[in-house]
């Protein structure tokens, strides 16, 4: 373990944030730590199983460094060049899951080791506007950060604790949430040559992260949200609708094209074949996109990143969005659905109101 | 048992039904008929118990005759004055379970009895255009029919096999689809005094039934269809919302006012106050509408009569419904849902497709 080589922390030890880790170290440009919340006891002894259709079968692989949370990756010590977040980001969840509480005890015990030493933070996560939060919450220059932008295209579950498979290649797409960020242009640079592995994987430098950011969104705020609302993969949404045409033309075309209203509000043109192509690539694929995936299980969505965001955009900006709006009112619902039965909100069956949360008594 | 009094035969033995048989047997001016499917055996043995805010408690009730299904009552050789419908209207459900399928023994029976004796057909149920089915099915003039509707409002469910719970008074407005049908004017007045139990239960004639059932549908348009996508009651869908206000503000009041649109390109004014009304009135009731008991329950929903009915209608008369078409086309993967699950339709996971039920081998 050279100590010239940059150190990532990984945090988020899902299906995909564990190929992630594991595309770096395969790679040998890093050194890699994980902070490994649930499976951690497991992953210190026996570390990963991992069946990827990038690396092969993979046996009892461990990172270099296994945290069970940041603020034992802070006590360590290390300095960490990179901070690579992939877990779900939701603004609307509990404030200690927040993407700003997870990484500031590693962020302060960064300042503290070296303290003019450049911190990049990089975001592997869906949605629009994310970077905000960090900004609002850490003084960009005492803490000498570059923010970078993570969009993933990859197909990869966690079967069982330490066990991860791997069904579609890995696209990772880095770059600086702030092109003229030249430092962080440089860093996205830098991680992606770090992060390449010939004939593996497939990284590549993004020099518009915004406008792939909302290419994105065009299936996520569309596609996503309405096969959560109803809880159907994408076929079976296509198919049961009124003359198999009902759910294109009246939610998913009418939502992207609004989608592409709000981009090209703040200067971003999103080709209008867009629209074709992400009604379409899923068409063929029984499959459930992961805010239909979190309802199944219990788990709060990324409402907030992938509708909420784009709404408040467009607000300001006076585009209407009735189709999206719909979507993100009803999902709403069933968010605070989960909150109940997660015991984050409180339903008074008696007075028919939410319980006051700060009136609660001790 | 007179024979000159009416004979009445009600199909449909829920929770509703069944009271509204109760009322017209205890008023004693009709004789009762009831078409019971799955409490058959049980009813002919012991009746019913009924516990009713109207009438007390009452036990083993039995109307005057039970048939298992219309075929029997048809071959009673009994002529029916007065069919009443209070199933559920599901024209995209399975096609033995139409109104017009159902109610077809009877038409013909009654027309072979005494053919020049006057049918009246009173379809207590739902949504808008629901005669029409009837009016193109069976030939008005050589049926001699009276079509008569029948709005009721009421609280009655059926909590185990012949045992009815009546929660909610009892209100019932009757009239004639058709305002201009003398006859069926005569017929709606003579059912209303037929079903009167001073002091117990309250009917009224009404004088413009397309109306009433327009009213009817600000509440089951709007918020019965709402509850029943999300799977929360009404107080929680408003409590859930954003701010406390965005359900009320981008679903409940659009969608009402699309209605009352609707309403009003074929001349039928809407007062814009019944907005406020309904949304105030079960805000703090935590009470899940029709169709939301019905997705819980795996059953089909009154989808295209509250819905796809109002919405063709809009179409026809070029009224933009943006929130109506929302609710209808993600209701309408909710019913496919049921449908699946029920096996009405098929779908193949690995052509991920319908299959078309024409082509099915035998």
């Amino acid at each position: 373990m050279s100590t010239e080589k940059p150190s990532c922390l990984l945090i988020g030890a899902g299906g995909v944030g564990v190929i992630t880790a594991y595309s770096l170290f395969h790679a040998d440009r890093s050194n890699v730590s994980m902070v490994v919340r649930s499976d951690y006891s497991h992953i210190v002894q026996e570390g990963y199983k991992i069946d990827s259709c990038d690396y092969g079968v993979v046996e009892n692989w461990k990172p270099h460094q296994v945290f069970k949370n940041t603020v034992d990756a802070a006590r360590s010590g290390s300095f960490f060049d990179y901070i690579v977040v992939t877990v779900k980001n939701i603004p609307d969840g509990p404030i200690q899951n927040r993407v700003h509480e997870v990484i500031r005890p590693v962020i302060e015990s960064n300042h503290d080791v070296a303290p003019e030493r450049r911190t990049s933070v990089l975001l592997i996560q869906n949605g629009i506007d994310i970077e905000k939060e960090i900004l609002e919450c850490f003084d960009k220059n005492k803490y000498h950060l570059c923010l970078l932008s993570g969009v993933q295209l990859i197909a990869s579950t966690k079967l069982s604790p330490g066990y991860i498979h791997q069904k579609g290649l890995d696209h990772l797409i880095v770059g600086a949430f702030n092109p003229q960020d030249a430092l962080a242009v440089q860093s996205a640079k830098d991680f992606v040559a770090m992060y390449n592995n010939e004939g593996h994987n497939h990284v590549e430098f993004d020099p518009r992260v915004r406008y792939t950011r909302w290419k994105k969104l065009l299936y996520n705020a569309a596609i996503n949200t309405t096969t959560a609302l109803v809880g159907l993969d994408v076929p079976r949404c296509l198919q049961f609708s009124q003359n198999k045409k009902g759910t294109e033309e009246y939610i998913f075309r009418p939502a992207m094209r609004e989608i592409i209203a709000i981009a090209a509000s703040e200067g971003i043109t999103l080709e209008s074949e867009l629209v074709d192509f992400f009604v379409t690539i899923t068409q063929n694929i029984v499959y459930k996109p992961s805010m239909c995936v979190d309802i199944e299980k219990g788990q709060l969505m990324e409402l907030e990143i992938i509708l909420g965001n784009p709404i408040r955009i467009a607000a300001q900006n006076e585009v209407p969005t009735p189709t999206l709006s719909m979507l993100y009112h009803l999902l709403t619902l069933l968010q605070g659905k989960v909150k109940e039965k997660k015991g984050l909100i409180h339903f008074d069956e008696k007075t028919a109101r939410l319980v006051d949360q700060n009136n609660i008594p001790a």
